[in-house]
């Protein structure tokens, strides 16, 4: 997605250990033009997937999944890292370690929201480890619901989160992948 | 805002205390649509305010503030719970209580993106005791930004937040008041 790439060469930095720091438009500033479009892209991949629901976890993951949501006109859902005094039904839990943040997090959705009969598209802002993506993926399976795609708006291919996600048999989009970083300069995949 | 209205009394639900709990279209799973009329809705009340800017918290404010900033096409910030790896400037930084997590959390705001030329509408999901809205609006005060409006998504008149935002002297718009709660019912203001 070229607009995405131009913005990441533009506003990116790479802070040395392979940390991307996008936080001028995507999850600290949000660029909400950027962010609209990133939804229709997604929307224009996964349309035939037919999914019933948006799945992605807080706080990164919630614009992007929003966009897509809209787009595709179909409900979001966002895993929670601590359980709200509002979430009163029984919840699927699962662990993942967080990259940025250090240490473990946990990640709930209400057993309301994620049903068996489901189709859910994962949505997230990056795919590096695919720590948080492998974890929503077990939430999915907890469910009994269908994984029907993952997306991701950056992957940072040296870090290997395809490989782990690539058994799963379900299509993976990233819409702007990082091959590798030379110090300052970001080195862009030619797809996508 | 019918719309609203209208999902608050259908699928919302007093928990006592006074907490509503609106996960089934808010703050957990989240519908787009409404989000997006609800982003619509706002940028029709503040359009003649002029932001260059909105500002919300995590978790629960981004989706309403990113459905206005798209709708107005004004840059999003969402003020941060903690410090992320990717936030290298200063930060602006506020103490807040958390109604429904109980205790106190810190919010952040990167000093590259809150300006001082800048004009700065807040939005967040509920306006209860203004607690976090508050520290928000003492955000602004830090940055030298001009506040001009403050909009929640759903207003709780029993909980005073309105009184403690008022000399403010902006325009405070909210798109469902809540009067009070009977028990399980939820008596909603005719205005809004």
């Amino acid at each position: 997605m070229q607009l995405l790439k131009d913005r990441i060469l533009r506003d990116g930095k790479h802070l040395g250990r392979g940390i991307l720091k996008v936080d001028a438009f995507m999850n600290h500033q949000i660029d909400p033009v950027l962010m609209k479009s990133i939804g229709e892209e997604f929307a224009r991949r996964f349309r035939p997937v037919q999914a019933s629901r948006i799945l992605t976890a807080e706080t990164s993951g919630i614009a992007p999944a929003l966009a897509v949501a809209m787009a595709l006109e179909v409900p979001l859902i966002f895993a929670r890292k601590h359980r709200p005094v509002t979430m009163t039904a029984d919840a699927f839990r699962e662990r993942a370690e967080s990259h940025t943040k250090g240490g473990e997090v946990e990640l709930l959705v209400s057993s309301e929201y994620l049903l068996k009969e489901d189709r859910v598209l994962i949505v997230d802002d990056f795919l590096a480890t695919a720590k948080t993506i492998s974890a929503l993926v077990k939430l999915v399976g907890q469910s009994g619901a269908v994984l029907v795609g993952v997306g991701a708006v950056i992957e940072k291919a040296f870090e290997g989160g395809r490989r782990m996600l690539d058994g799963l048999g379900v299509p993976i989009e990233s819409l702007a992948v990082i091959e590798r970083f030379d110090d300052d300069r970001i080195v862009l995949a030619d797809a996508n």
